[in-house]
């Protein structure tokens, strides 16, 4: 008895997955960034550490509390919080060394300190995607990025979602057609909506000294709902003449047209007046993805458009768009509501295990070579046990298919192939065994 | 003019990467990971920072002066060194829930605040492969874990490498035989060869007060090189009786006939009597991994043998044999040799960019569709600009092919195809260019 044993655990709010878990996580990050890729989009990889005069250059209350940062030497250090400002830090700094318009991806942890609650991590992946020009970028890219999430969430068979599409113009616009100065401050209390209701955001906006005709309006406006033509219609008809009205009316129109080009259809997207995605950052086009039978989890892919990227390390104006998916939040959502059945899964990633009958391993090698070599994941087992204890770890760890090496196979050079599954067992050839797993 | 901008800059002793170097870095980390996936390893993925009193249980003086460590709260946090400590505390941890033996792999970033220097990262990726068992593991496991190095390193186009193959206990025993008690110390010494070279090793060894001959014996026994059966012949022609050095003798003759099973030849692998990795941890084979033709650079994967995984966290005795590749580090030695030549590869991963002549994106979006559909990356040129700049934009960024649509291309669907590279051009249906691209 050692009596040094420390109990081993890890810090509370971090997500550690079990092989099983493990693997369908990674098979959900790769699609995503195949998707990103057969998009045309480009990796990049930034440091999880950055200078904190870097990430804190923009500032807020809630940031800096969050935030890990700490002193090392005569280093002030904070870990990145999202992706989005090392990006912003990253094309400003390389930019002399980028294609302009530069699309690029990242996959990368994220680090917040956010009080401990349950589905809310310390450290999580993002799945970022971003567009950037120097200068004008079309438009059309703002129906690309949605249509890229949309083919993931297929790929991945998430149940019927919606990636809900609005502009900042159209609110914007809207609230200066009824004289309201102070948008930013209706905005804030209308992104509630989902969250505290109609009626509670309505004594909200009474509360900051809106008259009540014009909290009538501004509900019935964000009450707006149907098909894409519907909204389009109703919106027409107000006739509201208010120029950034008219341009984010525009904007959307374009917007959804061009989604239909990329073949996203009305099942997986609808426009949605009511969300405005966060302050100052966005400034067109706003996405959330809500999954449409698990509203409650809230929104799983979220973005926009934005005017000036990376202010704060350039005086190039950087204009672009989007998206974000939160992989960690999202699986463990997953988990919870049932879809993702980790009783299900395998704790393995292979296809084939060699048995030797006996201690003799050269010829079981060789037959797993043969299956490597085509591409084949595939193991042999090579501890001494009972032939018993063998068949227990291929059952336990999930494995279809084995092979079995006796003398009269290494003999005959026609082996058992076992189907873990049915049970089924046959007497085959290396080739055919190679044949019958590809 | 915005007074606020901050010169973006990472911390020093940090690696990133421009596009063009990040999609080669993914490349080789994808064979990294597709090879250990073949050879039957499941993903974990653990924190990058965990309690301090976890990571620094064994505790050591460099570690402590390396580690970035700080407090949240009430936590005392430390970033993750290597991944073998987290492996261990997780394998301590979930040990219920896990099949032995326990083949696991573990891709991820690991952080030591280095004293700042050429080649020396303060936060690098770690690429580890580990086999546990409850106890005994076999020995052939010795013999497979190189056997994917070798494959992964070929697939990479690594130039010359060889893994040196040493066996701690017949280290150990022959010294014992030489009734030299101080070991470790030797050890120590004779890790530093092929830094300090053979007088100084010997001058050292007289140091800690061995005698001429003792060291001479040392010197000549560290000295016998040759092919397998050579040195075999010679190790056994000592006629050293001290069990730990026969045992070291007879494993590491059993790991060098399964190596060959596994497919690997002595162009790859040699017995190597110098290597000794490391003082505490290793009880068996060790490995280092040195390019024949830039021995300079120091072994670019390592490993060994272990009794004792995670004594600091659980009774459980677990044994096992592990390899990890230190990516990052290869990676920026690769460009310094000139082996990576970065100004070949190409700044993207689109394979077709598809270029409207006029601002109508419906039909080119529609022939990207197809292309996409076929699993190949690629984009539609979206920005207003002269059809030169969109030249430009596929000459900069290496996309080897576009599709060029204009009115003429709508009407009759045939396409201009030109290869960017020759600068063939051709007239083209959707289906002839999908089966050209593939």
């Amino acid at each position: 008895m050692n009596n040094k044993i420390i109990k081993p655990s890890i810090l509370s709010g971090f997500m550690e997955l079990l092989p099983k878990e493990q693997i369908e996580f990674n098979r959900i990050m790769d699609i995503i960034k195949n998707n990103y890729e057969k998009g045309g989009f480009v990796p990049i990889d930034t440091p999880v550490m950055e200078k904190s005069e870097i990430l804190l250059a923009k500032g807020s209350e809630e940031t800096d509390k969050q935030i890990y940062r700490f002193t090392k030497g005569s280093n002030d250090i904070s870990l990145r919080f999202d992706l989005t400002v090392p990006f912003a830090r990253y094309a400003s700094q390389h930019m002399e060394n980028l294609v302009f318009p530069f699309r690029r991806y990242q996959i990368g942890k994220v680090y917040r300190g956010e009080r401990n609650q349950k589905g809310r991590y310390r450290e999580f992946y993002q799945c970022d995607i971003d567009v950037i020009s120097k200068g004008e970028l079309s438009l059309v890219n703002d129906a690309e990025l949605p249509s890229i999430i949309c083919s993931i969430f297929k790929e991945i068979g998430l149940p019927a979602f919606k990636i809900h599409i609005n502009n900042r113009k159209i609110l914007n616009g809207f609230f200066k057609s009824l004289n309201v100065t102070d948008a930013t401050n209706v905005l804030r209390i209308v992104d509630k909506l989902d969250k505290i209701g109609e009626d509670a955001v309505a004594k909200e906006l009474i509360t900051i000294g809106l008259l009540a005709d014009i909290v009538d309006k501004i509900i019935s406006f964000i009450s707006i709902s149907g098909d894409k033509s519907k909204i389009l219609n109703e919106l027409k008809a107000l006739n509201i003449e208010e120029p950034t009205f008219k341009e984010g009316l525009e904007e959307i129109e374009i917007v959804s047209h061009y989604l239909e080009c990329y073949g996203v259809t009305e099942e997986n997207y609808v426009i949605d007046l009511k969300i405005a995605r966060g302050l100052d950052y966005y400034t067109g086009t706003v996405y959330e993805t809500i999954l449409e039978d698990f509203k409650g989890i809230g929104s799983i892919c979220s973005g926009g458009r934005y005017d000036n990227l990376a202010e704060y390390y350039t005086n190039e104006k950087l204009q672009g768009v989007g998206m974000s998916i939160g992989i960690t939040r999202l699986f463990s959502q997953l988990k919870d509501i049932g879809i993702l059945k980790e009783e299900t899964l395998p704790s393995t990633l292979t296809k084939v295990l060699v048995v030797p009958m006996d201690e003799n391993m050269d010829y079981a090698i060789s037959i797993m070579n043969k299956l490597r070599n085509e591409g084949i994941n595939s193991e042999v087992y090579l501890e001494k046990n009972k032939f018993g204890k063998k068949l227990t770890y291929a059952n336990n760890a999930g494995i279809p298919y084995i092979v079995i090496i006796g003398e009269e196979e290494i003999k005959s050079e026609i082996l058992t192939f076992k189907n873990m599954e049915t049970g089924e067992q046959e007497k085959l050839s290396a080739q055919e065994i190679l044949n019958r797993v590809k």
